[in-house]
């Protein structure tokens, strides 16, 4: 039996869920979610469940960071007396980490401390977004001596991507040289919904497209033929793309320029070792539709009537069907589905109708009732009956798709 | 009668075109076709065509400047015997100027002294592309004081751009103070091609929409509802949306940051007055099918069969497909035709096949005996017949659409 943990570390929480995976062909079962929040607006506060125990924003005191986050989870784990599987720490076998980019990893990577110096090279590219995962990776080789730990990338599922649709029309020395090339994000959740969508649909993967939107205060679109990703609207870094709470997405690439006479200055989170330019920081941290709005809760957007978010709303909407338009074409009209995810696909009824009703020419419409129901399978299908294309939602989970293809490693061996 | 100049000065030519209004409501007659080309690559080379005189690649010497360009072509007019209706310069009535970038201009503006200082302050928006036209303007003031200098707008045709397409979901009060927003590109020509198809179609401007390619060592897609544009690829500046001969087209916008650490100081071409970003020179000048290729020269690219010229091939494809597809979705499939436009979007008859095959989805098709035919009308049918929506080449003419709205203007008063 493997205990192990996915771990999702972002710039201001640590999300660890517990799965046991026995030898057979079964898919991992969660045994526990722990999350701590807050971490850069203390006191932080920890969200807990497990079969014995549930406890939801009960403050932790002197937690400080990502590494402290993770310590606390770790503790509480062996503490919860319900939780059997877990009596010491060296009971936990493997820890699926999620880090964002995995430059040219076609697939997931045991670190070890040898391999661990190539995952420090890739922070360059994109040290906003790997910086709090490396910390992580290294706390628990030191917490967790015994348990073997895995990278799984974001990028990874969109290895797929050909070359003329990834390259940037720039000189390619340097393109070369610097890795520069489209990535694209979002991929364990690409995966978990390419793979869910095709259950759903009674397809092979391998027979399945879809346009797939993980919108969630990071936000994407992505375009999956015959199983394999084929575009995704983030590019060398995250940042390409839709907005989202706090990025801007595609913007002209002269824009930041005519913002700040300091856009290639080092930023505030600068260091030493990790180049950050301001232009980065100001287009990640300080812009999208908290910028716009002042809040970076989509739901509070959707339901206001003050026109500036109105305006967010609508730029969102305006971008997202953007996308699906031009990845129609990419599939030459051979799609399965339109796939809403990520915490605003899931939840977000109004900003569904809004994009289905202009994506009503390709043949896509929305089950008006269906759309406005709670959402509670993992694969819905919300679109009206007799169209030509489906609308589905899909409840994505990285935690899990980590755990999944983990467990799938093991049984393979 | 007036006698109307059309001047459009790019980085490295100055091209005039000489037109007769009369005040009857007919449009502008063609009387003179003047280039100088070469200027950064010396000797300058004219060519001339009048009813009496054609010349064609002839060395002229001591041209070092665009203003140099302009005397010299102003000064061969008068000489031209056959050209009887500009004997003296004072037979010039009228001047019309393309200038790239307008700000908020929505429309054409006639250029005083008192005025001058405004299409200066716009200079800073666009360094890049507004400065050779500028000092031609300045040179035409002085030259040729009796007559009416009037500056025709790139970005004046896309005012209409409603606001949640031409805002970017950024600081407002950055974004307000600092003018930064979307204002497309390339609207002189689009307004010909608006006009045009209209036309062709028999079908007032009012109630044409129509996606429209212009493909040209700058190139640029837009979506045009109802006769007035709705989006275009190109952003703030001219530097977003579809790659050029050189320039980048849309880039993660933290790509540049990891190209080179110098990206935000003053480029070669800097001034005291004017800040262009090392950033910028690089992404407009030192990238695009050139920097991929080694040739700024499409045609040689689209015959060739080097993997590095497929590629730049097939990286235009695909993002050109990707506006078809979103432009698409924006008009709600509300489409008349699919136009090609430019340079290249007239004579490639190769890249135009496979744009087309590509979006059979929606409804487009070529005959393929038309599209290999050398295009000779202003608007030519190049779609299948039966086919959802049309598809058309124009010969897209922006010397004379100025003139021609130069001419309406004075018969309107």
């Amino acid at each position: 039996m493997a205990i192990i943990l996915s771990i999702n570390s972002g710039s201001s929480s640590v999300k660890v869920s517990v799965y046991k995976s026995s030898a057979r062909s079964q898919p991992p079962q969660q045994l526990a979610d722990a999350q701590i929040s807050g971490l850069t607006a203390p006191p932080a506060k920890l969200a807990y469940e497990s079969g014995s125990e549930k406890v939801k924003d009960q403050e932790v005191k002197d937690i400080n960071s990502n590494e402290d986050a993770c310590e606390y989870i770790l503790n509480h784990l062996v503490k919860d007396k319900g939780l059997s599987e877990i009596s010491s720490r060296d009971d936990i076998t493997h820890v699926c980490h999620r880090v964002v980019h995995g430059g040219d990893y076609p697939d997931a990577h045991v670190i070890d401390e040898e391999t661990y110096h190539h995952l420090e090279d890739l922070t360059d590219l994109a040290p906003l977004h790997n910086t709090s995962a490396l910390a992580i990776v290294k706390a628990c080789m030191k917490a967790l001596p015994k348990a073997k730990n895995i990278a799984y990338f974001d990028s990874s599922f969109h290895a797929t991507i050909p070359e003329a649709i990834r390259t940037y029309p720039i000189d390619p020395a340097v393109a070369k040289k610097n890795k520069l090339r489209k990535y694209g994000f979002h991929g364990i959740s690409y995966a978990f919904i390419t793979r869910s969508v095709a259950e759903y649909l009674k397809k092979p993967e391998s027979e399945t497209s879809i346009i797939a939107l993980h919108l969630g205060s990071g936000a994407s679109a992505c375009v999956i033929k015959n199983g394999k990703s084929l575009d995704n609207s983030m590019g060398l870094t995250p940042l390409a793309g839709l907005p989202g709470a706090t990025r801007s997405g595609d913007v002209d690439p002269s824009l930041i320029f005519h913002f700040t006479h300091d856009a290639g200055k080092p930023g505030r989170s600068s260091t030493k070792e990790l180049h950050i330019s301001t232009a980065e920081e100001i287009l990640n941290k300080k812009s999208g539709w908290k910028a716009l709005t002042g809040t970076t809760d989509f739901s509070e957007i959707s339901s206001s009537q003050d026109p500036k978010c109105r305006l967010a709303f609508d730029i969102l909407v305006d971008r997202i069907i953007g996308f699906i338009g031009s990845y129609y074409v990419k599939l030459e009209g051979q799609v399965d589905a339109l796939v809403f995810a990520g915490g605003i696909g899931e939840k977000a009824a109004l900003l569904r109708t809004r994009v289905v009703e202009k994506c009503r020419c390709l043949g896509f419409e929305l089950d008006q009732q269906t759309n406005n129901n709670v959402i509670e399978d993992v694969v819905r299908d919300i679109g009206k009956e007799g169209t030509r294309h489906r609308t589905l939602v899909c409840q994505t989970d990285e935690q899990f798709e980590m755990a999944r293809m983990c467990a799938v490693g093991l049984q393979s061996k």
